[in-house]
């Protein structure tokens, strides 16, 4: 595609009444690449309009939980049944179901569409790459083996786990600059993490930490190793480094606290790492992506920065912000450092059309 | 002493306007071996009865932070000036003061008296131990070094800092069974680790979590190793292990967690590591100490467990919670768990008070 | 019943999984009067034991809420399907299931049985009270009505909603002593009052406060009314007074705060109103019911309180506690003051537990 | 002063380095009427330039705590010492200094130049306004009165408390339309309404509610009905209505919720009070103050708002958010609403920019 052609790319959104729905459609609704042009949910909404599917049928309220609110024309359009939703005339499709309904719908669409998902469903997968701009760009290869292997004109391309991007955002870096032997890493994550049905009551964080996510460090630890891999010979091989973490809930509404325990390969000092960070920034400046932050990664000189609340929303929620980098006592030739990425964000919706607009640009979009 | 004597040893606490100090009472009122003979704090409340000290002089309401409340006889002890405090007469001082002040006034006090405390001002000082009942009983013998280098009857033995004590409690038995090479380890701090002058403004921990904690990391790397080091020909030798931390602050009253990743020398199963807590629980089960938990280690089955609001009071804030023992992925005979620790109770005055009773049982005080 | 006699009551609890359920379970497990015999909930926990049906089917982690634990006898219960539940055989059945199903089950139910119910379902029926011991014992008397009219040998008795419990109780001293013309109130409610299912998730309630609990003003309009009316005639006649409230949810896990503003039929001063509730307290101090609190009303004195975090657990969180008593500039020989009542002790499980204790005492029960 | 001259007029800031003080920093800083020309501080910040000032001497990080940082020529200013400042080259100086501070400086800074000031010491004062754009312009004569009175070439125009601001601003469309006879408010205040210094400590408000604020209570009382007055014969005659409060403090980081219960004088629907406030919007909608919103009063349909969160921005933090609109049935032709107000906005800084306006715009001040 041409990037910056007058025609917008069409564009669908399934699960587009749920949280991470409504954040396709906020980040989504004034791009200059797509245009929302079908809707599709769970049979209960279907053949309503947005705007009905959206109201609490209780009280006639609008639950609407991200920034900004629809634009007529979305609010209008009427929402399909998922099950049924035959996605020939788009160009591209945002999937926000859940994993289970992934399983079983994701591949319908990709007979005939390409499906960007935030759903973990196909991110194990040997054939489909777990994609983030300015990290992996090359393993988009990965997908003309997928759609050969399974006869799809589309295809899957699954985001990251939330956890995941941050992590693997701020450890690309330090991995080319001076190899990566062992990652520790502790999370303290944000309740919408845990989406709203059911989420995290706050009965259960008040006062509180909850010092366990299912099934969340498993995916950090493959995910990274898989994200940080090398794409030879058709495959994906993962990192040669070792991934281990600790993954916790705290009373934050949005963004990702990480500290994390590096272990490099070749020895270096706190100021090699910072300038390692400067220049994968200036690489990426140049990104012509419409959702790339002007820094992927900002450095907070403060040591009492980064902060979830001060600092999630740095470029527009698309930046990884690090801060306390030092020098690491535990581990040979170690370093540490905490980040904050906005889990809604970058870590999902916005992160995914990130996503799609590399694929537009690479050429398997449009 | 005759431990269980009719006579109760003759106790001060200094500072004891403070919440350090109002802990110390709280702990000590009905002490079955310490009676609460002398109170002193600043200048500004010298000359009032404790109760009218307690009192906010704009609304008249008396400021009491802790569990139950002053006894009349406590209520009615005239305060004295902690910098005139002539404490010849007491058989032991628990000082709750702040490390400058303590740094001034210990020194003084310990030339007649035995002073328990909780600032950090000696803490680091060659003869002085820093002693966690059933952790480094031994350690207490270089007291009498530092009785006899400073011409002192009395001394100092100063509290570990709250972020310590649970971390040295779990490292302690996986030491003495398989060794230790490294320990990493992220803490999310409660906000009472921080007191009341300043304290923690909820203006900056609402939707927040703040990643750095000042010289605390520095402290909890230090005492880690020497509270862990072995007692040799009249000194303390340093362990000989690695030990980082990242130190953060969520928004949680009371209790921290911390996030434990451990490479031992001996290789170990979670079930061996298990085990070796269960020793040492049954080992200390006995503990004649009136302020010893049943049980050191409190194993928490639930993997959602331990969380601060759950599991900091366990036996009455003395024990350490234990859960999410697994392997670690990342280090060479890696295992990884979470704890939580009373960082007020076990953690500051009670865990004071635990101290000073192992310094009766061993004939230091009394 | 002789009160006291060594035979105990034989009691059931229906909905014993939920979050009620459990409460009933913690206040009734070392009662004096009652023994828990049976246990029912949804088809899908019938026929499992009570420990198993309170595991999470996905990690197996007892999912228990509330203060101690289960007895063994009490988890080797099987627990029955509430929808086929014959209790003929036992002297009264705590209900903590929803309004829809307590609509449906305990008619069924009270054809044998007492009932004590915290749900709303039959609350505002006109041959059924809603009792508070110590506000209004004789309503207790319509129960024969009830009986009655319906050919029931059991009946309904619904406890009040948990926030108009702690308004009721303290309205109670004043209108005996000064009679009561308009009620206005605001709560800050905590989020334990939503339950768990769906609960109030953190994340709508973190840097927040919602002005809005559905159906829960009219529930205490309409309630209080009729707990302080008289009974006459076999009727009861609502109160004589307007009552207006608006209810919000606030970041607080236990425990309703609520400002209330009272216009006197005959003018008090602040004193003859603290006057009138330690007379309240006097007579009611002798209760001989075994969750009666020492004091109905704590009385606090220091401005700053009541507060939920200090305040909801007072005498066992049966109390209700009171302050900021003062006269109020706006209303005709007003008065104004906030109060604390703990929404899941007295307001929901142990509440209900003290009218079946009072039926017992009157005779209704055993 | 003509309206949008291109020259901008003086303005200097005292109290700075504050929290206040740096509101008016980021209000100002790209005001299109007013220029910072002068910032001053107390003696410790004296003969710094700013952004020094700003630095925490412990650990060099810079203690910045509103929106947005200050430019470059802002940080670079030279703070001066408070006590000693001549203003008279100033057209106007913004105070953010504490009530006993304001009282010793603020009559020297007005012997010169107008001073627009956040603290409450010269509020209730006979010959000094309570100025609020669009409720009570017409106050502003009296100023002239206090120039006289005083000798003062400058004047001193309070804000007003900062929840006396949301209360008043929907006040006055009701007291227009309707007339008011009595006012009922409960607040629900955020933690930043009690500054930095000492601030709101976590430890008190985690999972509480603290129903105290001093002197809160008796402030909104007087300032409403001073708000509301009228200014005859040169004397603002305090409104002939009853007001009262209960004010407390909740776990919210900004915005100040407010239940309020009017009685009017003459008999209005809820309709009618909506059409009143859309006729209070109309009237003002056509301010030329640069800092006026959109919209004065936001009417929130959702039964759910409005919420701190969700609505405390609206129009950049100035407008007053009111849902939850319905009858009352306690008070004589009563109504009742729920507003949100921003109170560190319009509430402190961002509001008194405003008044600042306002006087400019009516030739008092340049």
């Amino acid at each position: 595609m041409l990037v910056g052609a007058l025609k917008k790319l069409k564009a669908g959104i399934v699960g587009a009444t749920g949280l991470v729905g409504q954040q396709f459609v906020a980040a989504l609704q004034d791009h200059p690449w797509f245009s929302i042009e079908r809707l599709a949910a769970s049979e209960r909404s279907a053949g309503q309009a947005y705007g009905s599917a959206l109201k609490d049928p209780r009280t006639g309220a609008t639950r609407w939980y991200c920034e900004g609110f629809p634009k007529r024309e979305v609010l209008e359009l009427q929402v399909e049944d998922a099950s049924k939703m035959d996605c020939s005339g788009l160009d591209v499709l945002f999937s926000g179901v859940e994993a289970e309904v992934a399983l079983k719908l994701e591949p319908e669409y990709a007979r005939t569409t390409p499906v960007i998902s935030t759903a973990a469903a196909f991110r194990y997968e040997e054939d489909t790459p777990i994609l983030i701009p300015a990290v992996n760009d090359q393993h988009a290869e990965i997908l003309r083996r997928q759609q050969e292997r399974r006869g799809w004109r589309g295809f899957i391309a699954p985001m990251a786990n939330c956890t995941t991007t941050g992590l693997a955002i701020t450890l690309k870096p330090i991995q080319d600059a001076f190899g990566i032997e062992r990652v520790i890493m502790a999370s303290m994550q944000s309740v919408s993490g845990a989406g709203r049905s059911p989420g995290v009551l706050a009965l259960d964080i008040i006062d509180n930490v909850i010092p366990f996510i299912p099934r969340e460090e498993e995916k950090v630890q493959a995910e990274t190793l898989k994200i940080l891999g090398k794409y030879e010979d058709g495959k994906i091989v993962a990192a040669d480094m070792k991934v281990s973490c600790t993954c916790t809930r705290v009373n934050v509404s949005e963004g990702h606290t990480e500290a994390v325990f590096v272990s490099t390969r070749k020895g270096c000092g706190v100021e090699d790492v910072k300038d390692a960070f400067r220049k994968f920034n200036e690489q990426h400046a140049k990104s012509k992506l419409p959702s790339s932050p002007r820094e992927m990664i900002v450095l907070a000189e403060d040591p009492f920065r980064p902060q979830p609340k001060l600092d999630r929303d740095n470029h527009g929620g698309m930046a990884t912000t690090v801060g306390r980098l030092r020098r690491d006592d535990a581990l040979d030739r170690g370093i540490k450092y905490v980040l904050v990425s906005h889990n809604t964000k970058i870590g999902a919706s916005k992160g995914a059309v990130m996503v799609a607009e590399l694929l537009v640009e690479k050429g398997y979009i449009g």
